[in-house]
């Protein structure tokens, strides 16, 4: 999506060159760097430059191609893959991209590798702005219902950061957003700031800004209000992993905003790859164990001092501990619709197993 | 209550000095001040070192026996009354307040108001205290019956910072959580942040810290989740205004907890002295205007940096504009109960008029 006036993946190839922005210091400073080793891919994801699972995905898919620059051989392909799949271990798409590259280049002779892995990963890329763009489309059709109802923007609340940034283009989340604003269609995004980590603050209303869509930071605390007075025509967010029934994990909080929508007659719809469904996974609340992360993200918060430095700084006592579950469950109930490249469906075991029948199971 | 092993009331005096906590530099700093003149006095309230309504009432009240040991003469008394009630326009315990002591003090002669003012601002910050003890009491009873039907600590979960600090002594959602204590009933805090202002985790989880009770700070994202794996045994919130059905206007963020409670049959209780009913309301969603405050409430955060300094920062680009809606509307269906200073009832218009029969329709 745009920055500026110019158009932007998350990664791209420049002749030779793999580019990605340096996301940890988004929203306050935009830096491309250049990726010209295994070793820094694999930096760049262990260290967060880059985030989101598509993301990293096509991240570890391109750090392969560039290991297979420095060392072709049966050895070197292994230690690419080890090296990357170290980096963040739990990564789904991580293993996936990996394991794909690994099969497709084992085979070739190890001076047609460079080549391939380029290409290859040229693919992973491609396929995942696809999906996005599907995602789009099919949410694009909501989002229009609901402007052909009412005078005024479309009032849009997202959580967290399942925009572009989080993928190659699109984001999942945001695509129909951005499909909305491409096909002229006038809306306006409430963003969570998404507490402990600030994702919203930090890169969705970057995008927004960056894009040039009408928005506002709100706290994580204001979307209640502002459903109770008919300021949220619909609610769209992503997922890390939605169950075959469809209860949806995504960042803390996403819970909250679906019992206010319920409350308030608020549709709520989450956008969602269809690789990110768990099968195997019926009850997420009583299923899914939720990662509990370092106290220090909630007592200290990042930002940008005065004079242009960004630094964090500690909110809380020094003698209060902090807790800090990274995600929960928003059960399907709640849900009032699943966004996938192939359509909405209902977020039920049924509409789940109708729109993939060839998945159920596995 | 306690700071250390001093037990402390937010504002006091010893000999003819008062005192005191500069609440803005709080947690991180622990200053008393001595307000020694009528204009320090209104500092103090106009630039927030006192907050929350009963403090706030009550700083008043000396400030105008302070101004009493300035000027003592019938101009001095409003001229008094009129540099106080120009702080915090909007506060009705500080209107209250002037009016009572005004009323007071304007029979005396001269020479005998500045006792009477001490003696009778002494009697405004003792019949907080007497009221908030009451209401912890009456909350004790609850935390006591939860805690015979279970084994470990009652795990309650609090918003914003209805704490001793806001009011003189013992607090109003806070003083069932010191009276179980004190009471020897095992007692685990989950202290809300409460952004933008972060009165969760600068003020509340200072007061549980001081005193010693056993308390971590969440996100204001993580309460739904803490109550969907039964981490939360009630929740008790205060309130600045509660209608005559029972509708509770408090801290932006209280709906979205009352809204989990429910979802997860977790007791949600409300703290409140009476005077903070407002009988000539009913619907509070509708009725209720909420004060719309600064954005750069959300845009920057308050903290300290390593090197020990307090400052703000920045979490959001600059091109980013934020809302900021400062209270929400919990509806009375969510609320279990009220806990006033004469008992618990249900949040009910029968239930308001039966525990303050005389007041209805006031």
């Amino acid at each position: 999506m745009k920055m500026g006036n110019t158009q932007y993946r998350s990664i791209w190839v420049e002749g030779s060159a793999v580019r990605i922005i340096d996301q940890t210091r988004l929203p306050h400073e935009f830096c491309i760097i250049t990726l010209d080793s295994l070793a820094q891919a694999a930096t760049a994801i262990r260290d967060m430059w880059v985030r989101g699972a598509p993301l990293i995905g096509a991240t570890a898919a391109y750090g392969m191609a560039i290991g297979m620059r420095e060392d072709a051989s049966d050895a070197g392909l292994q230690r690419a893959h080890d090296v990357l799949m170290q980096t963040r271990p739990t990564a789904v798409n991580l293993r996936w991209a990996l394991e794909d590259m690994l099969a497709h280049l084992a085979p070739l002779a190890p001076a047609d590798r460079a080549a391939a892995a380029m290409a290859r990963a040229a693919a992973v890329a491609d396929d995942d702005v696809a999906i996005n763009a599907s995602i789009g489309d099919h949410g694009l059709s909501v989002i229009r219902d609901i402007a052909a109802r009412k005078a005024g923007p479309v009032n849009i609340l997202t959580h967290c950061n399942a925009g572009w940034l989080a993928t190659v283009d699109w984001g999942t989340a945001t695509a129909p957003i951005y499909k909305a604003h491409q096909a002229g269609i006038a809306v306006h995004v409430w963003v969570d700031e998404t507490r402990p980590r600030n994702q919203g603050a930090h890169l969705t209303a970057w995008e927004m800004a960056s894009h040039g869509i009408a928005h506002h930071l709100i706290v994580d605390n204001a979307g209640g209000h502002l459903m109770q007075h008919g300021q949220v025509d619909m609610v769209i967010v992503g997922t890390d992993r939605t169950t075959a029934r469809g209860d949806v994990c995504n960042k803390i909080g996403t819970y909250l905003k679906a019992l206010a929508a319920h409350d308030n007659n608020v549709p709520f719809y989450v956008a969602l790859p269809s690789p990110t469904i768990d099968w195997r996974v019926q009850d997420g609340v009583r299923e899914i164990p939720i990662e509990e992360r370092g106290g220090d993200e909630v007592s200290f918060v990042q930002g940008k001092l005065a004079d242009g430095s960004v630094t964090r700084l500690r909110i809380s006592p020094e003698a209060t501990p902090a807790a800090n579950p990274a995600f929960d469950v928003t059960p399907a109930r709640l849900v009032t619709g699943l966004i996938t490249e192939r359509g909405i469906c209902p977020a039920t075991a049924e509409g789940l197993a109708a729109m993939f029948p060839e998945r159920v199971g596995s």
